[in-house]
């Protein structure tokens, strides 16, 4: 995720660009850049790191001249954050600026076309491709090359583009990424989000998937792709900034909640290509995997709870043994490793100091490394021998919640991957994988449009001291972070067990009015998830269940029931973690704690 | 375990000795039996099972005549619970009736060297070759043969004799295993406890180690080793019977805690001969030991607590990678097993239901098993290809303390002999461990003898609402028992977690005042440990922390301090769950909890 902003008016727009960046610095800080028309020709300036350098570099924006200009706060996607790799990224002749946010998912095959047409690339972004595919198809009409562009590219985009020969304009596209634009007099703005612009203006545009606005200093317009002008009524914003950055939301983590399809979506599609699993750069043979004896994974926290999950799934698709250990314990533990062993670590920050030194105690080792991490070139993602990313974007609350999904979507692409490689998949069985997968975010999607239900819930039980999560297999791993959800937010002390171990011991907390949460997806264990209910039922407790919809026979045991859409059970969890997020989210929020910065909680734990 | 009682007066002897049986029979219920003389020889009856089918077989007494008798019930140790196996034993020509609790950890030599004397054994006990000595041993004085069979004998007994050729005595010794001597008029007893004979006295004596008491109707004389009469005050009983049972304890769970040192020793010793470990009939080769891929530790509750920090030590000493997985998850998981798998099951009763289907199918995808049992011949010992007894004796308080401590030592056993057969000890460091193994059993008692501190720290916290436990390493794997002891009997919600991982979420519930419990008694851990005690210090929890004697620094750091003594760090979670059992139980004690018996909880879990 990346911050855009784009001025066109008659004022200097480098500092104006700056300081909307700065509003924007939440979503990404991997490195920066602006692109102005100087009068003669496009500067561009950019630099690797916070925004803070290259606003020293161009002395807070007044060293670069012109007043059109887009500007662009980046969280590193495709290629490692670096200078060439900052936005905006141009166009062969430098006639073309681009700024982009979200993913170019055929970005390989249409550089592959270009460079064969003698185009020259400088970076290993995919969205240098867009700025060359402009100047490729631009026949002097702005408009024509921009519908030509976004016919010819997949994935989701924002897009803030201005052009040497069109110095009176910036055009701005989206799909799947947010952008507005902000209404001025005498000039007018593109942003990536509400706060960037709200220091000039409160009226903006909301641009829907592939309407194409053409800003000038005294007007905006809006095409469609036959171009067609749209109507548009301006809308007003009321929110004071601190709402803005947030999306509307009241917390980060409930935007960050309602962020799950797109960041799943945005995870999953670019590795789906004609309906095979395509994994980036994965240079691991089909030889070196039916070669591992064992696969390893390694994390903290919740990532460690997206372990437990990956060991059911990749131990039922690849057949390969799955040891899950806390990064913290595994260095200490004088681990069995050689290397016929693929160590799996799994960190959003890709900086989490417990599982970076794990990583490098696997390496020394011996062993095959492979890490599923969210910020692109962290140490992590450097140090493994293939990395693939979560394309989540920046997570800001502490209590994660998008990365927990997207690394979850990792592993199923993983377990599909291995499983095809390895011959353990009929040809149906792999489509079937492969479509149940797709329709994941759009599940996630399903079950945020009922929070409502959730909500309520939350209010019944906002004020208990305890609670228990209990589940089978991958309800018990999944329950984890339901529970982990639900603590780290709202301090109530709660813990998940495997549902069958409940009675060699803890149960004896349970007593009148305890709230026991019981996750029972899996049909073939669902009867015995029923006699775990009664068991604690018996015992005075009061359950929520959690099942898929067809299971409405839950109701004769469970108190209050939580239900999820029906899909292969594998990716059950996918869908049972979301309304567990929501319930902790709400209740926090009914006790009124500080939910994005619970207390002593840091976002990416950098200390052992 | 077992229970004695013996008889010699005017009264019929058998009603009696049913009748002081069925109070001794939480000591054991495998088998039960009586010898009396009826005038010209020993009548032996025996039985499997509860004490009620010999009672019924015998009319409840009525049917076997005679005044001079001893009795038993039986909780298997060596030898199947059979009819052939129950007690009392009687020698070759049936002269002599023994019945004995304990273990002759010397047996099998003694055995054969009579056997080569052409004398012939029915039964698989160690009894019977006490019985047998004495017959060998006998020229017609019996104290004369008595002294030399104790000198023979290795190993914990208390010995009830009676001889067909002195049919006026009774004799009585004992050796690190309970009995007593009841003072009556014209009538005389003996007793492994004391609510056997309450109905009939409350005098007693006391048996020091090899004191032997020779019992006739109207007089009791003890003798040394030397034949020399030592002078014995009688002592009077004024408990009442259920006290008794508990051996002066008030509950079950203190007097269980207090037998560890016994039932660590008797469950080592025998499996120490001339220095080396020698494992019952264990067949597995070293060739096969060599074969294994992989150990899966399957069990519940405590004895899946067990599994976890035998991870730690198989991994160390064998360098066979372990898995650990609770019996009821393990099924259904569909789990990769073959027979390059050693399966390793722990369980008290030998009956948890989620253990023995864990076990069956691991049998079913072909694993070698192995089982550690506290009940001989139950039915996981039945279904393991091989099975090490834990000789804890009979368990009646729900929450474990020996069986746990008993499985442990075990486990240390089978790691030294598998890194042995592997080639992995040098001889100095075989001898050393062996030699540290020994000293198990009186370093736990020294723990135990110091258990005022822990009273009073447990009277600093009994009104706690939650509490932690925090580890690395195999002070995680066992804080996750001292934490369930915790939970289970005093109703306190606590978790153990691995200390790195904490401040991955759940130190957000650490507040003013919360009590975590700080492990440390890894020495390369010990500075890493003692950050996060200074994490969760700064979040305002006050810190009660367990090391080993050297490590004073720790007060620079925690609150309160437990300290326990040094000896190998491998050994240390058998001495660190000690103070824990201690703190739980002073802590259940000081809330009025139902101790032995906690709310919702039974002792061995048959349901799934």
């Amino acid at each position: 995720m990346c911050g855009i902003v784009g001025y066109i008016g008659d004022d200097q727009a480098a500092p104006f660009l700056l300081s909307g960046l700065e509003k924007l610095e939440y979503r990404g800080y991997d490195s920066a850049g602006v692109a102005v028309y100087n009068g003669t020709s496009l500067q561009v300036v950019k630099a690797k790191g916070r925004l803070k350098i290259l606003s020293d570099m161009i002395n807070g924006g007044k060293d670069v001249l012109g007043t059109v200009g887009i500007g662009h706060t980046r969280w590193a996607t495709h290629g490692k954050p670096s200078d060439i790799n900052s936005h905006p990224q141009v166009s062969d002749s430098g006639k073309f600026a681009v700024v982009h946010n979200g993913i170019i998912e055929n970005y390989l095959a249409l550089k592959d076309l270009l460079i064969q047409k003698g185009i020259n690339f400088v970076s290993e972004t995919d969205t240098e491709v867009v700025a060359q595919l402009l100047e490729y198809y631009y026949k002097g009409d702005i408009l024509d090359a921009v519908i030509k562009v976004i016919n010819k590219v997949e994935g989701s985009y924002a897009l803030g583009i201005i052009c040497e020969d069109n110095p009176d304009q910036i055009i701005a596209v989206r799909k799947d990424s947010p952008l507005i634009v902000g209404l001025g007099k005498g000039e007018n703005f593109i942003a990536s989000d509400i706060p960037a612009i709200l220091s000039k203006t409160r009226d903006i545009y909301r641009l829907n998937d592939n309407e194409i606005a053409i800003l000038k200093k005294e007007s905006v317009m809006i095409y469609n792709t036959d171009k067609e002008i749209i109507p548009k009524e301006p809308c007003h914003i009321d929110w004071d900034i601190s709402a803005a950055e947030k999306g509307g939301y009241q917390h980060f983590m409930a935007k960050e909640i309602m962020e799950q399809p797109k960041a799943v979506r945005d995870t999953i599609s670019p590795r789906i290509q004609d309906g095979k699993i395509v994994l980036d750069n994965i240079t691991l043979t089909a030889e070196q995997i039916k070669g591992f004896s064992k696969i390893f994974i390694l994390a903290c926290g919740s990532a460690y709870h997206v372990g437990m999950v990956a060991k059911y799934i990749l131990e039922k698709f690849a057949r390969i043994p799955v040891e899950v250990d806390v990064a913290s314990e595994f260095r200490y533990r004088h681990p069995i490793i050689d290397d016929k062993v693929l160590v799996l670590v799994i960190s959003q920050s890709g900086e989490t100091a417990d599982t970076l030194a794990a990583l490098r105690e696997a390496k020394k080792l011996g062993a095959r490394t492979l890490s599923i991490v969210n910020v692109v070139g962290s140490s992590i993602a450097n140090d493994s021998d293939d990395v693939i990313y979560t394309w989540a974007g920046p997570e800001i609350a502490v209590a994660t919640t998008k990365a927990y999904s997207t690394q979850l979507a990792v592993i199923y692409l993983l377990a599909i991957y291995f499983a095809d490689l390895l011959g353990n998949l009929s040809k149906e069985d792999y489509a079937y994988y492969v479509s149940q997968l797709q329709e994941l975010p759009d599940k996630i999607a399903e079950i945020l449009s009922n929070k409502e239900h959730i909500q309520f819930l939350a209010s019944q039980f906002f004020n208990v001291k305890d609670v228990f999560f209990i589940g089978r297999n991958l309800d018990y791993a999944m329950s984890l972070e339901g529970s982990l959800k639900l603590k780290e937010i709202s301090y109530i002390h709660s813990d998940a067990y495997a549902a069958g171990e409940l009675k060699h011991g803890t149960i004896s907390l349970v007593e009148d009015g305890t709230l026991v949460v019981a996750l029972a997806t899996q049909n073939k264990l669902f009867d015995k998830m029923m006699s775990n209910v009664k068991e604690v039922k018996a015992r005075g407790a009061v359950v929520l269940g959690l099942t898929t919809e067809k299971n409405t026979k839950i109701e004769q045991e469970a108190d209050h029931t939580l239900y999820i859409p029906e899909m292969c059970e594998m990716m059950l969890p996918s869908l049972a973690v979301v309304p567990l997020q929501l319930f902790a989210y709400y209740v926090a929020s009914m006790k009124g704690c500080d939910i994005d910065k619970p207390r002593n909680l840091a976002k990416s734990v950098t200390v052992e």
